[in-house]
């Protein structure tokens, strides 16, 4: 199974990093931009064939790993 | 319009961070995964109204600072 997961801030928390990249695309003459949030995806490829029981398995991974639940928010979707 | 950029390693590009996070997830107990790879996304608020327009703006936002496109794939989806 190939499984992709996607984690971002959640509201109200500051993305300075994003604030760059907003402040870099307006020096570059891009304008309009309301805003620009930063997240980070993980590409998994898990020998696990029942599609529940990886995403449960990815979840705990979510859980005590890959996202700060503090912060971020983290969806997951099984691509094949 | 908000935007949501996907910007992948190509294929055959080494990812040690995924690699790093996949000795760690084997470290936590996680078994059978066969490959980890990290990527970033961007969400972007954007004045514009028009679908076309925005894409293409965008397009020339990640050509031009947002992804490192010798090494990088990137994807565009606008969300609403």
């Amino acid at each position: 199974m190939q499984a992709r997961v996607t984690i971002t801030l959640k509201n109200g928390v500051l993305d300075p990093q994003g604030k760059a990249i907003k402040g870099s695309l307006n020096a570059l003459g891009f304008e309009g931009l309301n805003s620009v949030r930063q997240g980070k995806i993980f590409d998994i490829a898990l020998e696990e064939q029942d599609k529940t029981s990886a995403e449960n398995k990815i979840k705990d991974m979510c859980e005590k790993l890959l996202a700060n639940t503090v912060i971020e928010n983290y969806t997951i979707e099984i691509t094949e």
